[in-house]
C-alpha cells in the first residue's frame, strides 16, 4: 500500500491519476487532494477517496467544501498546500497543479522527504539546480510523470552508471506542424487548442501548439538527468508513439514507446520502482506501420529557440521565460493577443528583466513576480493596440 | 581488464569482436583464439594479440599453425575447445562458432564458471533449457550478441523485478522481403547473399532470406529471457533500426536503436555491465525519416511458421530443425537445393525424426546427428531431382 499526496487533483493529470488509483484500490492509498477551484469535483473525489486533508487553494470556495465534508478536515490558500505534503503517511506526493506555483509545495515535499510524482515541470524549469540538489540532499525520488520525462526516466532505470551521450526529446509537432508564420499570425485559440494526439490541459495544449511545451521540457530534462544543453535534442515525430529517447556513449539508444496516453507515464510513477499490471489499450505496430521523423522548425516556432537561449543562459532566465510565457497563454486563451504575439512578449521579458546568474528561492520567486507584471502591461499593451487595428 | 576466450575468431562476430578488442587494449586481454578452418587470418591474430591458446579445429591445418606460432601453445580438434574456454583466468567466453557444435564448448564455459557472451544461437535453439538452467547453478551471466536479443537484454536492464508482457522480435524481411513463392522457386544463392541491411556470415544470411534466422531467434529468445511462445512477436522493420522491443505488463514498451552494425552488440557484450564509449557512426533520425513495420508473411516463408511449430511443440524438436537447417542452407549453398526446398527437407525431417519430449544431453546430440544423416540423404534425392528436370 503506498500512501500518496495529489496536488491538483481535479487537473487532467489529478483525474487520470485519480483513475489510476481507482483500479488499483489496494495499492494506493490517497492521504491529501488539493484543487484551486473545482469545488464541485474536488468534493466529489473526497466523498470517493476519503483522503485525511482536503485543501481547496481559492478561499471563496471554502466553506462549500467544509459544509460538503463534515468529517475530513479541511483547509483553504496555497499556504495549506504545504500541510498536504508533509503529512507524515504520504510517501508520494504527486505535484500535478500547473505553474509555478508547484514550486514551494514541491520543496516543502522534497524536505518532508516524499517522494515526488512531477507533474509540475515549472518547478524544474523555474528552479532545477535547486530542487535537484534538495532531492539528492534528502535521498527523494524525483519521478518524472511528462511522458517525454518518463520515456528517458524509463529508459536509464539499471544504466545508473553508464554515461549518456544525449537524449532525444519526441515533439508531435503540434496542430501547426508544417504552417508558417503568415499562417499562424492569424491561428484562433480553438485551433490551437486541438492537439493531434495528446488529451491534455489548456495551458499545456497551447504551449505543444507554440513548441514552448518541449523548450520548458529541454530545460525539465537538463536538471533532471544532469545534462548540457547540446546534450537535449528535439526530434518531431507526429505520430507521439516514440515518447523520447537516450543514446548512450556506446552509441546504443534506448526509447520508450506506447500509445499516447498520460495514464501510462502516471501509473509508472505511482507504481515506481515496480511495474503494475494495466489494462490501458497496448499499442500495435499494424495500426501504425510508419512512424516518421523531422528536425523542428525553430525559426517558425520561435519559442522552442527562445527556450533553448534561456536554458543556455541558465541563471533566472528559464524563471523569465517561463512566467512570462504563462502570462502570454493566458492572454491568448482569453483572446487578448495573437499567437505569434506570445514570442514577442517573452523575448521582450528576457530583454529587460534583470539577470541573475546565481538566484536564490527568493530571487527566483521576485523574478517570478516581475515577469508577470512586466508581461502583463506588455499584454495590455499589446491587446488594446489589437482591439484597435485586429491584427490577429 | 577483462580476459576472454573467443571462439570463432575468424569469423564475421569474431573479427568485429577483435576490432572492439584492438580499439580498447587497456581493457581487454584476449586468453584463447580457436578457428574452424582459416589457419591463416587465425595466425595473424595470435601474432596480433598474443593469446596463451590457439585452437585450430580442422587437424590439417594443425602444423601449418604450429610452425607459425612455436611460442604460443597450439591445439587441434573440437575437444580442444573445452580447453579454450576453461582457462583459468578467462573470465568472458564468447562463443561465436557457427552452428550446434557450439553447444558443448558453451556447457563447458558455462561449469567452469565463465560468463558468456553468446553468439552461437544454436546453443539455446538445440538446448535452450538445459543451458539456461546450468547457467543458473553456475551463477554465471549469458549476454546475448545476436543485435536482437542485444536490445531486448538491454532494454531489461534495471527491470528485473517487472514482468514482461510480450517481446518483439524486428525482422527486416531479407532481400526477398514483398516476394511471392514463384519468385522464391528461381533465387539464386547470390541474390540470397545479398543482405539489405547487415553484413554477417553466409550461414546466417541464408537463414535470414528464408526467415529461418527470426524463427531460431524466437527460440533462442523464448530460452534466454523465459517466455512463452505466445509472448514472443516477429515484426517486419525493413530498416533494421529499432534492434528489437519489450513490452510489460503495464503496456509500456521499451525499444533498442541503431545504426545496423554488429559492433554495438558485440562492444555491449564485451563492456557488460558497464557501457563504453565507442566511435561507431551514430544513428541520425534525419537519415532515417521513416521507420516502418508490417507482418511477416509466414505462408510464403514458410521456415518462420515451421520454426514456431518446433518452439511450440518443444523437446527436441528445435533441435531437428536446426539441424535440418544447417545441412539444407549448406545444401543451399552448393546449388544442391533450390530456396524453397529447403523448407520441404525441414519439415520431412520434423516429421520423421523420433520426437523426445524432455530430452538429455546426449539425446540432443544423437538427434543431431540422425537429422543430419537423414536431411542429408533427402538433399541427395532433391539433388539429383533437380539435375534432371532442373525445377530451380
Amino acid at each position: 500500500m503506498k500512501n500518496i499526496s495529489i496536488l491538483g487533483s481535479t487537473g487532467s493529470i489529478g483525474t487520470q491519476a485519480l483513475e489510476v488509483v481507482r483500479a488499483n484500490p489496494t495499492r494506493y492509498r490517497v492521504n491529501a487532494l488539493t484543487a484551486q477551484n473545482n469545488a464541485t469535483l474536488l468534493i466529489e473525489q473526497a466523498l470517493e477517496f476519503k483522503p485525511e486533508l482536503v485543501v481547496i487553494a481559492c478561499e471563496d470556495h471554502y466553506q462549500t467544501v467544509k459544509n460538503a465534508l463534515p468529517n475530513t478536515q479541511v483547509l483553504c490558500g496555497e499556504e495549506a498546500l504545504l500541510a498536504a505534503v508533509q503529512l507524515p503517511q504520504t510517501q508520494l506526493v504527486l505535484t500535478a497543479i500547473m505553474g509555478s506555483v508547484g514550486l514551494k509545495p514541491t520543496i516543502a515535499a522534497i524536505e518532508a522527504k516524499k517522494d515526488i510524482g512531477l507533474a509540475n515541470k515549472e518547478t524544474l524549469v523555474v528552479a532545477g539546480e535547486l530542487v535537484m540538489q534538495l532531492a539528492k540532499q534528502n535521498g527523494v525520488n524525483i519521478i518524472p510523470v511528462d511522458s517525454e520525462h518518463s520515456a528517458i526516466f524509463q529508459c536509464l532505470v539499471g544504466e545508473a552508471n553508464n554515461a549518456i551521450e544525449k537524449i532525444m526529446l519526441t515533439a508531435s509537432g503540434g496542430p501547426f506542424r508544417g504552417k508558417d508564420s503568415a499562417f499562424l499570425a492569424h491561428v484562433t485559440k480553438a485551433q490551437a487548442l486541438k492537439h493531434p494526439n495528446w488529451v491534455m490541459g489548456a495551458k499545456i495544449t497551447i504551449d505543444s501548439a507554440s513548441l514552448m511545451n518541449k523548450g520548458l521540457e529541454a530545460i525539465e530534462a537538463k536538471w533532471l538527468f544532469g545534462l548540457a544543453s547540446d546534450q537535449i535534442e528535439v526530434i518531431v515525430h507526429p505520430q507521439s508513439i516514440i515518447h523520447s529517447m537516450v543514446q548512450f556513449t556506446d552509441g546504443s539508444i534506448k526509447a520508450q514507446m506506447g500509445l499516447p496516453d498520460m495514464k501510462l507515464p502516471i501509473h509508472y510513477a505511482l507504481a515506481y520502482p515496480h511495474r503494475m499490471l494495466s489494462n490501458f489499450e497496448r499499442f500495435n505496430f499494424l495500426n501504425y506501420p510508419e512512424l516518421t521523423f523531422a528536425q523542428a522548425d525553430t525559426q517558425t516556432f520561435r519559442n522552442l529557440d527562445l527556450a533553448y537561449q534561456a536554458m543556455e543562459k541558465g541563471g533566472n532566465m528559464p524563471c523569465i521565460i517561463n512566467a512570462a510565457n504563462e502570462v502570454v497563454v493566458d492572454a491568448f486563451l482569453k483572446d487578448h493577443i495573437g499567437f505569434l504575439q506570445m514570442s514577442d512578449v517573452i523575448e521582450a521579458c528576457m530583454e529587460s528583466i534583470g539577470f541573475i546568474a546565481h538566484p536564490t528561492l527568493n530571487n527566483y520567486l521576485e523574478t517570478d513576480r516581475q515577469t508577470r507584471i512586466f508581461a502583463g502591461e506588455l499584454v495590455t499593451k499589446q491587446n488594446l493596440t489589437n482591439l484597435k487595428t485586429k491584427t490577429y
